[in-house]
């Protein structure tokens, strides 16, 4: 950030009076631009005990296999989110279950908020996102090919679940930012 | 949003091209400024059967009972968030617990993440944002004077889940933007 969205000015990086976090604020209007993770909102949709993965058309990791998520939009939900993501990237008209997991991607200033799924109709395709999209035994899971670790975790957090006969929730935070020496 | 905080040019509000929302787009650099909903971290934290409540020494909803709650930063975890409110507000340091509410605040762009917490020790005190701070039994909270209604939301779950013996989690929306007419 390099300019006061408001008026348009130069930002400073400094805390301001009563903070405790150096924040962007106008040198002109003294607007404070606060910075806050974002959501992003998915689902593992099932079909008769297989899973709905999409394979990446865009960066990051084009190319590797994923689960319906995307960014949290203004005005809806996270299961409208997760719906709607699923509409777009796999043409899947799912419907959204319990919460699945959350994972703090810490390096990414992102929290992913997963939830299960239900596929009722084996009907779907590649939106505009996805290279293809196709629905996995748990046997065939391209494990190697996962394009993300929050990913992987629902994932496996899924299946785990899913033999016990449970439906619970899982927490977890992944950081890859690089560590300050000392 | 008036101007671009890359480039400090004015925006445009526009469709972008593959996309299917109005964002704030620069009419100089190109770059798509998305908004997204920010997440409010909180906690109920108990301490012997009673609940720890805050009165608002700040707008909006000053002078009204809450629970330490408040915006999630980045680099740290939605429980981060949740014990760093409870210190900055009530100068409590307690230990978070499960889950207990997702609370989307449609009117707001913001989602409310509230959990369970235990106060080992009854030391607090009120933070720079809070006017007073108390231990309340659960037949003397103030129910007509809490500030949100997620908080009260939050709170009602809270003890209904007591009463039953159960910790259980619960996905809420709030809705008061004014209706389109027709």
């Amino acid at each position: 950030m390099n300019f006061c969205s408001q008026c348009g000015q130069p930002v400073s990086l400094l805390v301001p009076e009563g903070d405790h976090l150096p924040r962007h604020v106008c040198t002109a209007c003294g607007t404070v631009h606060y910075q806050n993770p974002k959501i992003v909102a998915g689902c593992v949709p099932e079909h008769e005990g297989r899973i709905l993965l999409c394979r990446r058309a865009i960066e990051p990791r084009r190319g590797y296999w994923t689960i319906p998520a995307g960014f949290m939009e203004n005005g809806e939900t996270t299961q409208d989110a997760a719906r709607r993501e699923s509409i777009e990237e796999a043409l899947a008209d799912v419907e959204i279950g319990s919460l699945l997991a959350v994972v703090h991607v810490l390096h990414a200033d992102q929290v992913h908020v997963m939830f299960r799924a239900r596929l009722p109709k084996p009907e779907f395709g590649a939106g505009a996102e996805s290279l293809e999209v196709m629905l996995y035994d748990e046997d065939s899971i391209p494990w190697r090919d996962i394009a993300f670790r929050s990913v992987e975790f629902a994932l496996r957090r899924y299946l785990e679940d899913r033999r016990a006969g449970r439906e619970q929730h899982h927490f977890t935070a992944i950081d890859l930012r690089p560590r300050s020496a000392g």
